[in-house]
C-alpha cells in the first residue's frame, strides 16, 4: 500500500478521490453494522462513485480512470465511516453548554435558555456564538446537524451563512413561538408566519443542497393553533422538513393536553395542525403512548433521541429501542444546552447508557440494551433517515454524498490506546467508548475535507 | 499581575513555589465546593506552606522570603484544583478498556478479564501495558491511584517502578485469588500468602512514601475464608491498606452469601476475617443493606464509587448519596476495564447522571440528585479520605502534599468554549461538564509537574 501518494481527501471539480482500507458503515437498520477490512471507496462530484474491495483496484483504475495519485491510504489504526448526524441541536443555547444541570425542564428554560435565546436579537451576538457553535460541531465530526436557531430572522440567516461557508451540512430553522413565552422573547401569530415564509424564501433563494430551512415551532406549549397551522400549511406548500420536540417531560406532557384539550394525546396535536409528515422529526419522545407511536410510524416522521438532555434534566429514560422497533426512524441529538455535549460521539455512549438504564429498571424485559454497533447506526443512516435524506447520505452507497470522518485512533495526543493483535472491531468499538475529535483527523462533507484546526480559544 | 515571572512550577529542593490566581477544593464533605478568585498557595519541599488571598502577598513575601520569580500566575481561564484522586482500578485491563461491554459481570469476567489478566505472568507484556496505563492516567489528572494488579508479584513490583518512575501517588495491590478461579489463574492458598508478604516487604524496602502497598484479595468469590484471614493479619502485622470488591452484583451477592452460610450478609464475611478496618476501601457497594452500611460505618471502611462501571456492566444504581449520608467516606473510580475509561472527570459525570437516573425511579425522594459540587468533592477529598490518606492530600491545607491540576480552559485544542461574562463558578462548572486532558495542563504531585506530554502512539 506504500505505492500509493497519501492523498489530500478533497475532491475538487472533477477529480476522483479514492479512500482505500478500512471502512465501516450501516447497511440499514436490520444491518447496522459492516466492517470492510480492505475496502475502496471512489469519490468524483462529491458524490461516491464506487464501492469495492482493494482486490478490484487494477480493474477500477481502468474503469474509472485514475491513479495512485488519486488514492489516500488509510494506515494502521485508521478507517473510515459515516459523518455523524446531530438531528437536535440548538446553536444559540452553545454558550450555556455544561452549565445549570441541576434544573428540571421548565425552571431550566425559564432561567437559562429563554434568556439567552433573546440575546440573538443582537446580530454581532449571534455571529460570534454561532460561530463557535458550527466551528465545535464540525470538529466534533456532525457532518448534518439540525440547528434550533431563536425567533430573530436575522440572527437565523447568519447561522445559515456560517454554516455555508463552514462546508457542513445543516437544516437551519427560525423557531417561532407566539403565546405563553416571555414578553421580551415572543412574535405575533402575523409576524411569526410572515418572517417564516421570508426566511424559508431566502435560505432556498442561496441554491445551496448543503443549507435547507425547516420549520421550526418550539413546541405545543408556545404555539397557538393558529400559529401551528400556519406552519403546516408552509411546510406543505414549499416541501419543506418539520422540526419540533415532543413529550419530552410529565409536566409538558400535562401542560400540552391542557392546552388543547380536544386532543386524546400530545402527538395528535401536531397531527390535526399537519406537522406530522415524512420530513418531520420529533425531538426527545420520552413519555409515549403505543398509540403515540403509531402515529409516527403513520406518517413516517422520525425520532431525535437525545440521552445526555433527557438525563440531565430528569426528563426521563426514553424506551427508544421500543420506538425503533416499531418501525420509526431514529437519529441522536446532542440537545445542547439541555444535552451538555455538542459531541454525537458522547451522545452514542449515553445512549447505551441510558438503554443498561432502563434494562435495569426492568430485567425481564426479552431485549437486550442497545450495543455500540446499534447507536453507530442511529448515529449515522439513522439519524439521515430521521431527517428524511436517507437517499442522500448515511452510509456509503453509490450515488450519496461522500460526508465521511476519517479516523486514526493513533493520531497526536490520541485518547485511546491500541494494543498488539487488535482487530478492526475492536478499533471501532474502542473508537466509540473512548474515542474523541482528536481522533477524527477529516471531516467530508461532499466529498470535501471541512475540519480546519481549532484556534485556540482566548476569552474575547 | 504580568510583573510576575510564570515560573515552571517545579519547587526543588527548599525552592518555594508560590501560585496565585482562582482556586477550587472541597473544605470538607459538608462544605465540598469552596472557591478563591484571588487566592495564593505557597509549595515548599513538596507540601503546602501558606493558603492565603493575593491582597495579603507583600506580607507573605516576607514572612516566607520569595519573590516575583517564584510566582507562577493563573491567567483567564485558569484554575488551580485538588489533584484527582482514582479509588478503584485495575491496571493490568487497560488493554480492554472500551471493549466487550455487552455482558453482564460474571460473564464479562470469564471472557475479558481473566484470559487478559493471566496474560502478566509474562513481565515484559506487564511492562508494556502498565507503562501506558499510567501515562494514561497521569495524563488524565489522576494525582493518585489505588491499582489492583494481577496474581504476579513480579509484575505487580513492575507497576510499582512504573509508578514510582512516573511520579504519580499510587498504591499497589497485588491480587489475591485461591479458589474458584480459572486453572491459569490462581494460586495456592499458602503461596498467596507468602508472595503478599514478601510484595508488601519489597515495596516498603523502597521507602518511597509515594508508593504503598495495598492488600488485594480479589473478592469473597474466589478468596478461601483461610486466605482473607491471613490476609486481614498481614494488613495488621504491617498496618497497610485493604482492598477488594463488595456488593457490585446481585448474583455476586448471592453466590457470596452460599459460599459462606454463617454469615448474615456479604459484608460481615469481610468483618469476620479482619479485612473491615479504617484503612480498607470496598469497591461498588450498590446491593447494600443498611445494616452494612452501618458496618462500614462502625469500621470508617471507605467505599470507591465506580459509576461507567455499575452502569455498564449492568450491575445496578448505587445509592451512593445514602452511603454518603451515613457518614460513610466515598471517592469514584474508574474500574477500568469494567468502566471503560481511566478519566476521573468522567466518573464526576457519569455519577451526577446515575444519580440522576436513581432519582427518576423515585421522584418522590426528598434528595435531590448529585450535582457537580458534591462529585467534585469525591472526585479529590472524599477520595483521600476514603483512601485514608485525607490527612495528607485532597486539598489546599498548610502541611498536606501539594497534588493539584493546573487547568486551563483556553489551551490549545480546548474542548471548551468560553464566553464574555462568565465567572469562576461557570468556568468550573464547565470544566467538569466539558473537560478533558487537554485543559489539564500541568499535574503536580509532591509539588512536582509529573505530566507529560503523550507519545503518538502506534501500534507495537
Amino acid at each position: 500500500m506504500s505505492l500509493y501518494r497519501n492523498g489530500n481527501g478533497n475532491s475538487d471539480a472533477g477529480e476522483i478521490t479514492v479512500f482505500l482500507g478500512s471502512f465501516v458503515h450501516a447497511e440499514s437498520g436490520n444491518n447496522p453494522f459492516v466492517l470492510v477490512n480492505n475496502g475502496v471507496i471512489g469519490v468524483q462530484h462529491g458524490k461516491i462513485i464506487f464501492v469495492d474491495v482493494e482486490d478490484n483496484l487494477d480493474v477500477l483504475k481502468e474503469k474509472f480512470s485514475f491513479s495512485g495519485d488519486n488514492i489516500q491510504v488509510m494506515g494502521q489504526g485508521e478507517f473510515i465511516m459515516p459523518g455523524l448526524v446531530d438531528t437536535h441541536i440548538h446553536a444559540p443555547q452553545y454558550p450555556n453548554a455544561g452549565l445549570g444541570l441541576d434544573l428540571p425542564l421548565l425552571e431550566w428554560l425559564e432561567k437559562y435558555t429563554f434568556p439567552m435565546e433573546s440575546r440573538f436579537e443582537d446580530v454581532s451576538f449571534a455571529r460570534a456564538c454561532y460561530k463557535k457553535v458550527v466551528q465545535r460541531t464540525v470538529n466534533c465530526g456532525t457532518t448534518t446537524a439540525s440547528y434550533f436557531a431563536t425567533i430573530h430572522k436575522a440572527a437565523a440567516e447568519i447561522l445559515a451563512d456560517i454554516v455555508e461557508l463552514s462546508g457542513q451540512r445543516a437544516f437551519i430553522g427560525k423557531v417561532n413561538m407566539d403565546c405563553y413565552s416571555p414578553d421580551n422573547y415572543c412574535e405575533t401569530t402575523a409576524d411569526s408566519l410572515k418572517s417564516t415564509e421570508e426566511f424559508i424564501l431566502n435560505i432556498n433563494k442561496r441554491k445551496n443542497s448543503r443549507v435547507q430551512p425547516i420549520i421550526t415551532p418550539r413546541f405545543a406549549l408556545t404555539c397557538s393553533e393558529e400559529l401551528m397551522t400556519g406552519l403546516g400549511n408552509l411546510a406543505k406548500k414549499y416541501d419543506v422538513n418539520i422540526q419540533t420536540h415532543l413529550c419530552e417531560s410529565i409536566p409538558e406532557v400535562q401542560r400540552a393536553l391542557e392546552l388543547f384539550p380536544n386532543c386524546k394525546n400530545y402527538t395528535e396535536i401536531y397531527e390535526k395542525v399537519g406537522l406530522l409528515t415524512n420530513k418531520s422529526i420529533m425531538a426527545h419522545c420520552v413519555h409515549m403512548t403505543d398509540e403515540e407511536i403509531g402515529l409516527l410510524k403513520k406518517y413516517s416522521t422520525g425520532v431525535a433521541h437525545c440521552p445526555a438532555s433527557n438525563m440531565c434534566l430528569l426528563s426521563g429514560l426514553c424506551p427508544i429501542r421500543k420506538i425503533h422497533d416499531a418501525g420509526v426512524s431514529v437519529g441522536l441529538g446532542t440537545d445542547v444546552s439541555g444535552g451538555y455535549t455538542a459531541s454525537i460521539l458522547e451522545q452514542m455512549r449515553l445512549a447505551i447508557i441510558m438503554s443498561k438504564c432502563l434494562k435495569m429498571e426492568d430485567r425481564s424485559c426479552p431485549r437486550e440494551a442497545l450495543n455500540y454497533k446499534e447507536v453507530f447506526y442511529f448515529a449515522t443512516l439513522g439519524g439521515a433517515n430521521a431527517l428524511s435524506i436517507g437517499d442522500k447520505i448515511g452510509n456509503f452507497k453509490v450515488g450519496k454524498y461522500f460526508d465521511a470522518l476519517h479516523i486514526d485512533l493513533a493520531s497526536a495526543d490520541s485518547p485511546v490506546h491500541l494494543f498488539p493483535g487488535e482487530t478492526l472491531l475492536d478499533m471501532v468499538e474502542k473508537f466509540i467508548m473512548l474515542g474523541d475529535d482528536r481522533n477524527i483527523v477529516q471531516v467530508f462533507v461532499d466529498g470535501k475535507n471541512v475540519k480546519k484546526s481549532v484556534q485556540p480559544l482566548l476569552l474575547t
